[in-house]
């Protein structure tokens, strides 16, 4: 029996002819539930192996006391906002647009530092989509990243420039979603 | 500014006319990455509320010493395998039916037992797609659980019975895979 492992609902394969990559660049995005959740729970990978770790979350939860923000801080993760954050309810664009320019210059130095081994840049596909930062860019700071520094983009829409030169791009595809029947979110579960 | 909060990727809704759930029922099926990766990012959640929390693996990933595992049982999770768990690489069919079997009797009473908060059950799709254990007990099993007691449960191809009374499903679509360029699963990241 083989201990090689391919991802675990990826198996069986012919794992004979893998070669490791020194990092990966993984986005989450689609509709549905679990992108954000899914980089947490890479986190913990990360952690378990020593990895220096950062998130850099672009948009502020309504929720800003979060469990997974709780844990990670407790786990040695380094947490950082876009400024106190912007949310879909700001009333002031210009406030939103700067502080997500700041939060991608923050995160460009972060992944060109080296410093750390795994970057979530958390629903960092927003500010693409309305054209705050360039994505473009953003691909362009991926690709010439320092060999072991992996990074996970999440979000809606997420640009196509990122597509592009990612590794690994999973679509999460909702198929029903208790919201859809007045339930709120639940602490302990979605926060 | 609402505290208020919709899933953090559903924004912006009315939240006025929200009811809470005691718990919920989350599955995340599909074909893509990041299945139990969200599963596992959801228990930092429940573990930064002080839930007692649990984790049930039915499918024995080759990576037997995994980083989740490890911050889990950290953090106080409960952390069950079945048996020894069985793989897709199991010649012994007979025995790894027996070992699903009774990694569900222990399942289901540990949701019955009310008491942990989350329990997690872990790629027990497969085990049902193979009609090792029955769909309907574990559909059964869910609806008839404690008010507290919460349960994600992944897999590919879930169950039809185990969707229908789930509160929350969410498929994860492969778009690309680093996998698919003969990239090996990678430690801090995919185990």
């Amino acid at each position: 029996m083989s201990t090689e492992s391919a991802p675990r609902s990826e198996r069986p394969y012919d794992t004979s002819q893998l070669r490791s990559a020194p990092s990966l660049v993984m986005v989450n995005t689609g509709h549905g539930k679990g992108k954000s959740t899914a980089a947490f729970g890479t986190v913990l990978r990360a952690v378990a192996r020593g990895w220096p770790t950062a998130v850099v979350q672009f948009l502020k939860s309504g929720n800003w006391n979060t469990g997974e923000e709780k844990v990670c801080r407790e786990l040695g993760v380094q947490w950082f906002s876009a400024g106190d954050g912007f949310t879909w309810e700001s009333d002031d664009l210009d406030e939103s647009r700067a502080k997500a320019v700041a939060a991608w210059e923050f995160s460009a130095g972060l992944i060109a530092g080296g410093e750390y081994r795994l970057i979530v840049l958390d629903e960092i596909s927003y500010a693409m989509t309305w054209d705050w930062i360039n994505a473009a860019e953003v691909a362009s700071s991926l690709v010439s990243r320092p060999e072991p520094v992996s990074v996970i983009l999440t979000g809606r829409d997420m640009a196509d420039e990122v597509i592009e030169v990612a590794d690994t791009v999973t679509e999460m595809v909702k198929v029903k979603h208790a919201f859809d029947r007045q339930i709120r979110a639940k602490k302990g579960l979605d926060y």
